[in-house]
Order: C-alpha cells, then sequence, then structure tokens
C-alpha cells in the first residue's frame, strides 16, 4: 500500500510517497501559494502515484475537532488565501482515500516519538526554535489536543534583568518564549541578523537561559521523558549544551530524577529525523488514517 | 461490590467506602501519623467493611511507574516515617484485593475530569492552591503520567514589578508559582496570616495576576477544555473573577477559542466535588483497579 504524506509549511509544501513500513519511495516540494494554485498540483501529484492513504501535517491554526463541521480547514492564518480553506476535505474528496491531519509541530512530535529522538516514550515534547517557536505535546504517545492547539510558543517567561529587550517582539503578549527567543527576536536584540552572530555572541546566553525556562515549565506541567528541541535557531549545537545546563540550574534540584539530574545529555536533545520529522509524522498520520480501533488497541498489542 | 478509597493527605487520612455506582455509605478519618499507627487502622477498617477493590490517593511524591519495582512507594517525602515506605504493596498484600494508587492531586483531578467541574472533558487541568500549590492534567480522561508528577506548583513565573516578595517563598526556585502565590507567600508579603486580609487587600491583586499567569501557560502547554481551582485560599470567591479578567487580559486575544475569549466565566471554575474531590477520585481509581481492558477501551464503549 502506498501512503501519501503532505507537510504543508509556510513557505513550501513538502509530498511524500510511503510504502506502509515507512520507506520514502519518492518526494518532491512546491513553493507555498494560494490554494488553488497548490491544491491542484497536490491532487495530481498523489492521484498519479496510487495512493491509498493520505496524512496532513500543515501549518495552523486547524480546525482538529472531529464533530466539528469545520474539521480540518484551517482558521485564523495571516495567509489570506487560506484563512478557512477546508484542507482536508478538499484534498479527501478529491482523492477518496481516508485522510487523516494535525499540526506541522504535532505530526513532527508524533515522528520523534514514535520513531526518533523519544522513541519509548510514552510522553515527550518536540519544539522547534527558528522563525517562531512551537511544540507539540505527546502523552500516551499521541499529540494533545485539547481546547486548541497554541503549542507551548506563546507561554509567558521571567525576562532576565539584563535583557536590553525584555518585553521581546510578540505583538500579543510582553514577554513570551516566542518573543524573546525566537530567531527574530535574536536578531532585533543584536542589532544584526541572528545568523551573523558568532557563537561566542552573548545573545546566547539569553537565549539559552529562556529556552531553559520553556524546559523547566514543561518538566513542571507534563513531565516529559524527553525534551526534543530543533528548528534552525539549534543549528548551532553549542546552544543544546546551555539549555541543559541552565535548566539543571534553574531546577535547583527540586525534580530528583536521574534522567535529569544525571543524565540531562540524553533529557534535553536534538530531534534524529531532521529535516523530515513533520514529513513522516504526516506518513504516520496516514497510516493510520481509518483504523482508529487498531490505534486505540494500540498499547495491547 | 463495596469499593474502598483512601485519601492519605499530609494532616489527615480520609477513608470511605462506595458501592459501585459511587455512593458514599460511610466514612471516617484519622490524623496522619506514622504508618505504624496508621497503616494497622486503616486496614482494620477495610477488612472490617469488606471491601473489594481499593483505590488511593496519596500525598507525594510516590513512584507511579507500574513497571518499577516500587510501584506504590513513597519516595522522598519530608515526612520521614513515610519516606520509602510502600503503601500501595502493604494495603494490597493485607486486604489481598486489587488496588490502585496515584496522588492526591490526581485523584482529585480524575474526579473532576469525569464526574465535577469538568465533566465531559477530555482534558482538564484540575488545581488546588492553599499550603502548597499543585494540579493534576488530565489528557483523554486520565491524569498524565510522565518522569514524574511534579504537579505545576513550581512553574517559572514572572514576578510583578510592584510585588515587594518578587523572589517568593520557594526554597527551591526564584519566582516559581508555589514560591509567589501559595497561602504563606500571601502571608509572608502581607505581614500578617492569609486568613486576616480583607477581600479588598492589594495582596489579592497579585494573587489574582500569579493564578493568571498559570492559567496562561496551562492553556499555551496542555490547551485544557476547563481549568478547575480549588483549595484554601479560593475560598475567596471574588479571587475567581480576578484569575478570570487577569486571564483574558494576559492572553491579549491570541486565543481565538470563544470557551476563553467569551465564556471565561465557565471556562475557569471552582471544584464541583469539593472537599472530597480527592476521595471520590480514589473511589474511581478503586472501581477501575484491575480492569485494564476495559479502562483501555473506555472511548469505545
Amino acid at each position: 500500500m502506498r501512503i501519501g504524506a503532505l507537510e504543508a509549511g509556510g513557505t513550501k509544501m513538502v509530498l511524500g510517497i510511503f510504502d506502509e513500513e515507512g520507506h520514502l519511495l519518492e518526494d518532491t516540494r512546491f513553493p507555498t501559494r494560494p490554494p488553488a494554485e497548490n491544491i491542484p498540483e497536490i491532487i495530481a501529484y498523489f492521484q498519479s502515484r496510487g495512493i491509498e492513504r493520505l496524512g496532513i501535517g500543515t501549518f495552523g491554526p486547524v480546525n482538529l475537532k472531529k464533530d466539528s463541521p469545520e474539521y480540518g480547514t484551517i482558521t485564523a492564518t495571516p495567509k489570506l488565501d487560506w484563512r478557512n480553506y477546508p484542507i482536508l476535505p478538499a484534498l479527501r474528496d478529491a482523492l477518496g482515500v481516508p485522510c487523516a491531519i494535525d499540526t506541522d509541530v504535532n505530526a513532527a512530535a508524533l515522528a520523534e516519538c514514535r520513531l526518533g529522538a523519544a522513541r519509548g516514550c510514552e510522553n515527550a515534547v518536540y519544539v522547534t526554535v527558528g522563525t517562531g517557536i512551537g511544540a507539540g505535546v505527546c502523552v500516551g504517545g499521541r499529540p494533545v489536543h485539547g481546547l486548541m492547539h497554541p503549542e507551548v510558543g506563546h507561554m509567558l517567561l521571567k525576562p532576565n534583568p539584563k535583557d536590553p529587550l525584555p518585553q521581546g517582539i510578540c505583538p500579543y503578549h510582553e514577554s513570551c518564549l516566542e518573543g524573546l527567543a525566537s530567531g527574530p527576536a535574536i536578531s532585533k536584540r543584536a542589532g544584526v541578523s541572528a545568523e551573523k552572530l558568532t557563537d561566542g555572541d552573548p545573545a546566547f546566553t539569553l537565549e539559552g537561559e529562556y529556552l531553559a525556562q520553556m524546559c523547566v515549565n514543561l518538566i513542571m506541567t507534563v513531565s516529559p521523558e524527553k525534551i526534543v528541541i530543533g528548528g534552525g535557531v539549534m543549528e548551532r549545537e553549542f546552544l543544546l549544551d546551555l539549555v541543559r545546563k541552565e535548566t539543571v540550574r534553574l531546577l535547583g534540584g527540586y525534580i530528583q530524577a536521574p534522567e535529569v539530574t544525571a543524565r540531562i545529555d540524553s533529557y534535553i536533545v536534538l530531534p534524529e529525523l531532521y529535516p523530515i520529522s513533520g514529513l513522516i509524522g504526516a506518513w504516520l498520520l496516514g497510516r493510520d488514517a481509518g483504523e482508529k480501533i487498531k490505534d486505540m488497541l494500540r498499547f495491547g498489542d
């Protein structure tokens, strides 16, 4: 059986064809344009490959309530052409195969939790730190969907008193995670593009502290067995070690689990499926589409 | 079938006998003393009532890993007599009935989520604000167990610049939730016992803000469908409204769900099963003890 996977991102659409065992048989990508242009090319690609299932990881916000008439519809995105676009119904109706959808970051979290850096964990968090900051939280091996999927990025943090930009750059919140620690926040604070900073730049000390505050609050709230941090900003690998050290310091000895106290290097980790965590997650969603009973019994296999 | 429920708290042991439908047939309580004194009286009570199942909600920390040899053992508690005490094995071996255990706050969260203020929700958080601050997070109708059960109390917050006690009173962390917003923190800041403050005291403005920061971070992280806040401090009901207003303000319009924007009064709510949320949760745990398959299929009934 061929399974289609679509990672619908803010700048590009990544399409893959997998077999049931998860081998990526082929893939392609298109720049993200309005749905009137993107959707026909996506349909044509998947139709010509004879897929029998489709999984979608999409930029959001997207309606994920299965009992809602708007299930699978993108909602209040700043991309006006995509606002209120029913991406799941459009693809399902055209392709006539079972389809499943989640956010791009939840798809990536699912992939890292089942097959990547957090495999074997029931509860894990995947965070991507780049132009924005987003996270998928898995509990019981599955991404958490609650009222919304606010994705951790706007968690409120405590600004460092020495931060020249303590309010951050978020239009919604003072001193939230994304406003303080996204790539653009680093650039704004430094007065030069984050990519141009050298590894020793003091901007990264603050970055490490803010990402560590995020880790602490994740540990205090959902107690993941593993925190996976990826995204463009984390391509500077020294930063990961800063985050680990600062997390242990901020925890202040409160958490006595050896996973944190003695083995922080294998607790806060980079993704293993980068850069296709999201595409693999879409494959997992597609593979399980329409197999509700089997999925429910996963832990009883 | 008679089902025993034990809420093992820091100051008292509450014991109840329920039927299968959840009617509380009788209950009693003992002051918390060392296990050598408490455990025999607990066993005698339950034995004389002929219970066939037992559920336990206990103070922690407690080992909740079912595959661990220390499952059901209290771990690093400051109550030295109880440290490393195998409360679940001791009661199960003496009573010879299926037993289940969780933390007291997770038991209360389970009860509020299934039968109380958050009934009908898959994902909800129950917080208790008193001498300490603790929370149980339910996802898919069940309390989340991760690496630990750190219970939200030590989430890091942003101190208000006008707070005369911006570091809080926690021995582990600067400006964590419990250190800034527990009953003793209110008392320390005010210089008089929190119980003696009048409702209009400025201390409660700060309290409302800190509990609202907690709500925001819960919304950003686990996106609950309902936040239930109880405990001694919340017996001042005006505080709930402060928390609601401040939560909406801090969210800054970022979360567009009408549950939050238009119906905050039914989103952040008081518990409905107070003061026996924990005991009812222990009954639910006991009722389901040993019924793994049935529990797994709960959503497929």
